[in-house]
């Protein structure tokens, strides 16, 4: 293989990536979707994430208003809590939590049996606070978020939910669809943490 | 759809996903390789790696001996560095460090005119420490690294080399693979700081 590099400047390397990006699209996308699906592409070199990523109506606008609002974001891993944009974030001073190290979050888990994950969504729950869910690892948080909302518990301005995996992760993005929680899910398997964080900085960049 | 939630107890989501990867690799694999593709899997759900991951000869056994040696791991991202697991680095004593954010990174790569990840190259350069370099996002980086051992000027112990994107991504990976220095590389334009931190992980538990 012949090696030939293309010469960008550092400042210019995303938005060269956007070019290519938008090039190999080849197909038409709702203009308040694309940002964030762009996004999610680049930060995965991989387009099936164009038919994967699912939105519920009006999310986009329905998730800056929360930013606007001072919502707080919560992840289930400290991979997506550093991949979040913390420049974009303080323009409305925004935080993002993650509890997964949490002593109590550890003491819960181990005397109810559940992951970690699940004991920082109740420790989240009890926060009278608005908040973006943001998953990227694990499907028993998503569970969990989904029961406490069907039991009218909670009521969180956002999901991204995007978790990765095998085990529980189809469905568990199925159920957050079936509730009226404004979502951004990744459909099937694919997600993880950086795909959440993404989501999060388009979210934060697309606001005018 | 019909949700049908399969019955995992949270200590055993892990163990059970492998099982699930297992069943679905449908390929006979190195067994000294098999830990560090299936954890990559484990954490994209893309059975593409199974064909993109490349690895210089006994690369691993290369990775557990600096390891042991107390190599210093070197991230490009603080994503990256978030998702090496801290608790297996206490074994011997690894540090990982990521300088993207350092005062003399960001100074170094203006003045330059380089990207901060060049900048951290030249930083960690200057040490005089057994590094493993870590990058999952900056092909600059691997470009840079890829003139400095050229010159004759450092010797990595290992270079995970698995940046994800668009520009120069693809070339900067066949550039590494032309060294003689242990490679793990994603070839193509897939990869990411979630692949460069699992992949980290996998060494770190495959030691005996």
């Amino acid at each position: 293989m012949r090696i030939q590099l293309e010469n960008v400047l550092p400042g210019d390397i995303e938005k060269r990536s956007f070019e290519l990006i938008e090039q190999e699209l080849k197909v038409e996308l709702d203009p308040k979707l694309k940002p964030i699906i762009k996004r999610v592409i680049h930060t995965t070199a991989d387009f099936e994430y164009i038919d994967n990523l699912c939105f519920s109506e009006n999310v986009v606008d329905k998730g800056i208003e929360a930013i606007k609002n001072g919502a707080i974001f919560i992840t289930d891993t400290n991979m997506g809590k550093a991949g979040i944009n913390k420049k974009a974030l303080e323009r409305f001073g925004n935080q993002v939590y993650c509890y997964m190290d949490d002593v109590d979050v550890a003491e819960y888990a181990k005397e109810h049996g559940v992951t970690r994950a699940v004991a920082s969504v109740e420790k989240a729950a009890k926060l009278n606070k608005k908040i973006i869910y943001v998953v990227g690892n694990a499907p028993t948080a998503l569970i969990r978020l989904y029961e406490l909302i069907t039991e009218g518990k909670i009521k969180p301005e956002v999901i991204i939910g995007v978790p990765v995996g095998f085990v529980n992760v189809v469905e568990s993005k199925e159920l957050i669809m079936k509730t009226n929680i404004p979502y951004i899910v990744a459909r099937g398997r694919k997600g993880g943490s950086n795909v959440a964080a993404s989501i999060c900085n388009a979210l934060l960049y697309m606001i005018p």
